[in-house]
């Protein structure tokens, strides 16, 4: 088998066995097939496509290219969560201890944030002492124990997702269904968990700025999962604005805290209903939607769902105290407000300018080596769909260096568009996708 | 300017600006452009094109990424000629001491052969003591005194193509009009002629297959050199069956010679006849096509020509006694005649087969280091159209290796398709193509 000739079939638009598939990726990862072959087949695969088949074999070819955990000494269903990121996303904050205070085992690999949208790994860094650095025997302890694990991925999970990521982001062919989906499938599948929640975000903040692609990518990746013997299901949900109303890491971990207490914004508590009824269902926990809500709202109600956030935290080394005293999180210097200039209603935020606006104060990562500053960010004060009387506090920005937080303010108070009209808000939840 | 953004802008069926075509093409060829970047680049051409502006820059640009060389010192409208390449192909060898014979200057730069197609080079390297390794000095000064000077391609004629050709060959690019042109073409521009008359072949042996796609090369190249601001025509000749009779580097160099005394093949000479008319009246020799074959007429029928060739040899020091007796050529110790198993005509002649059936025997080379015997080939003795009668000859192979001429033989034999009906032969000229 010759890659030259897998490039010429892919580029007459026929579909490639999976045999050749498996050929291309493991040489792909050991070396023998060169970038510059990879590549030229990358950007026929952005002409040509991928048909389901073959996109399923390139995610599972990705996933065997390193190791494929065993999470079989986990009792139970063991459900995963991957969101497509999105500014001001905590979900997996208030998902993760609520569903393991309900019972599901939550056994999860998590990455840091990279650009305008932040990691959940840097946030669960706000409380003191917590490590993701956990050894396998410990993941798996802790899992059967307390119910909920987090550490981060290590290089050695889908190697050659890896590899060809990076390849893909300088020769111009990021913005591929069949490959993104299988970027972010692979990863999942070699995470080892039974199932697996998908929460694709679609609009000006996301990854998938049009509805239809974010569905496209659901649809393909539920059936990636599919065929590889997982149950799998996506919810489509709404980045037309960020996702509740704090961006910035202890400003969202407080948020979730807020949330699992009750009092979370109503955006917020949508997207946790609608993936965690999913992961309820998928680990026989409930036996459809409503049931599975009902059991949510009762372990909020009854604090066991923060409970478990404290376990979880202890159990990774962190201290738990700012669990029940969200006062102990680092605050900031100074505050600045923005305010209206005009009368109106708020018709649409720009998500990746607050989240831009946050990474300015120092609350993201500009390459993979920044520092970030946990404790700045953003508050937001008005939502789409309010109305605003000039003067009026539309945010309030967070941040321990002057010229940073004028910078930002400029930037967050231009990602507000206020209009005469009301404009009804997009929906929270688009749309759920089952296999 | 970032090569990836230029990726992307041809990915989404935009046209390259001159410059992003200048950048593209230095950077590659210092190496600050990596491969990977350039095979996404080339693939993405593949399927959006190039306008007849952008193959123009791709190719001044790759022409000037080496020497350009300058011919100056040379008196008279140099003239350079090229062919895509065939079976049996020895148009060089006649060409050049006919069109010098009557004035043209020829300053030539020609490559070796690889596959089933030989190259001039090794051609006249059947001429003991012949070499092509001239300084420019003499090159120039061979010009002006003889006529004639052909010297091997140096690797630093445009670097960038070369480069360029070696990346799309293991990435499954090479069969894109604009880059096959622009290829042709720049090595064409860097070698100074001042006019450019081009052989593109059509047919079962020659690179372009099909009519329409020689039709667009050769459009391609005559629109590239004119916008360069050389004169450039084309003539699209037949490649259905081997041009002429013999195969092999001696016999094709004795065939060349017998059409020089006038008794060579009549589709070898039409050839001829095509492009060295183009040749007289592009420099000023003659006033049209018909002007120009009389003359042609006349330097073979009082032996100019033949003689310019004797010339020519000797000036590259090589013993030019075999002009004026060709059984001082090397000759072989056996040969195998294949006859027709039936009766009836030969429609078809697989040139590519014969070809590589003189490959076999010895005659070219399977790689850019096999050493090759100048003495065996294959003599036709049906072409297109004629009938044959069960046990009459079909060809006879000259070679040095008994188990060599039977696996030959055989090749050679299945090359011949013979019919009951007799097929009128495809044109040997199909169309002339001026600017």
């Amino acid at each position: 088998m010759r890659m030259c000739d897998l490039i010429l079939k892919k580029k007459r638009g026929e579909e490639l066995a999976t045999d050749e598939i498996k050929f291309m990726i493991s040489g792909y990862t050991d070396g023998s097939i060169p970038d510059y072959q990879m590549s030229a087949m990358t950007m026929a695969i952005c002409f040509q496509g991928m048909s389901r088949r073959e996109t399923a074999d390139l995610t599972l070819a990705m996933r065997d290219s390193g190791d494929v955990i065993d999470l079989s000494a986990i009792r139970g269903i063991k459900v995963d969560k991957h969101s497509t990121g999105g500014v001001g996303d905590k979900t997996t904050l208030v998902l993760a201890p609520l569903v393991a205070a309900l019972g599901v085992p939550v056994a999860k690999m998590s990455g840091r944030g990279l650009g305008h949208t932040g990691g959940t790994i840097d946030k669960l860094a706000c409380f003191p002492g917590f490590s993701t650095a956990l050894s396998a025997e410990t993941f798996v302890h802790n899992v059967n124990t307390v119910g909920i694990a987090i550490a981060g991925q290590t290089a050695s999970l889908a190697p050659a997702d890896k590899k060809l990521y990076a390849l893909r982001d300088v020769t111009g062919t990021v913005d591929q269904m069949s490959l993104i989906a299988g970027s972010i499938m692979s990863k999942k599948l070699a995470s080892g968990s039974d199932a697996i929640v998908l929460d694709v975000k679609t609009g000006n903040g996301a990854f998938m700025k049009r509805y239809e692609d974010a569905v496209a990518l659901a649809e393909e990746m539920v059936s990636i999962g599919t065929l590889a013997g997982k149950k799998t299901a996506a919810v489509i949900t709404g980045m037309d604005q960020p996702l509740g109303c704090a961006v910035g890491n202890s400003l969202e971990v407080i948020e979730a805290i807020d949330t699992l207490c009750g009092r979370g914004p109503e955006d917020l508590k949508q997207v946790v209903f609608a993936l965690g009824a999913r992961m309820l269902m998928f680990a026989e926990r409930a036996a459809d939607e409503a049931a599975a809500v009902r059991m949510m709202e009762g372990a909020i109600a009854d604090k066991s769902a923060l409970q478990k956030l404290a376990e979880f935290v202890e159990a990774q080394g962190g201290d738990s105290a700012p669990v029940y005293d969200t006062s102990l999180f680092p605050t900031v210097k100074q505050t600045l407000v923005v305010n209206a200039r005009s009368d109106g209603f708020v018709n649409r935020i720009l998500a990746e300018e607050i989240g831009t606006a946050c990474m300015q104060l120092g609350g993201g990562r500009e390459n993979k080596d920044s520092e970030i500053d946990l404790s700045v960010g953003i508050i937001l004060k008005k939502k789409n769909g309010d109305a605003v009387s000039a003067g009026e506090p539309l945010a309030v920005l967070c941040g321990n260096d002057e010229k940073k937080l004028h910078a930002a303010a400029n930037r967050a108070a231009a990602a507000f568009e206020i209009g005469k009209e009301r404009k009804e808000p997009d929906p929270v939840i688009y749309r759920r996708i089952d296999a």
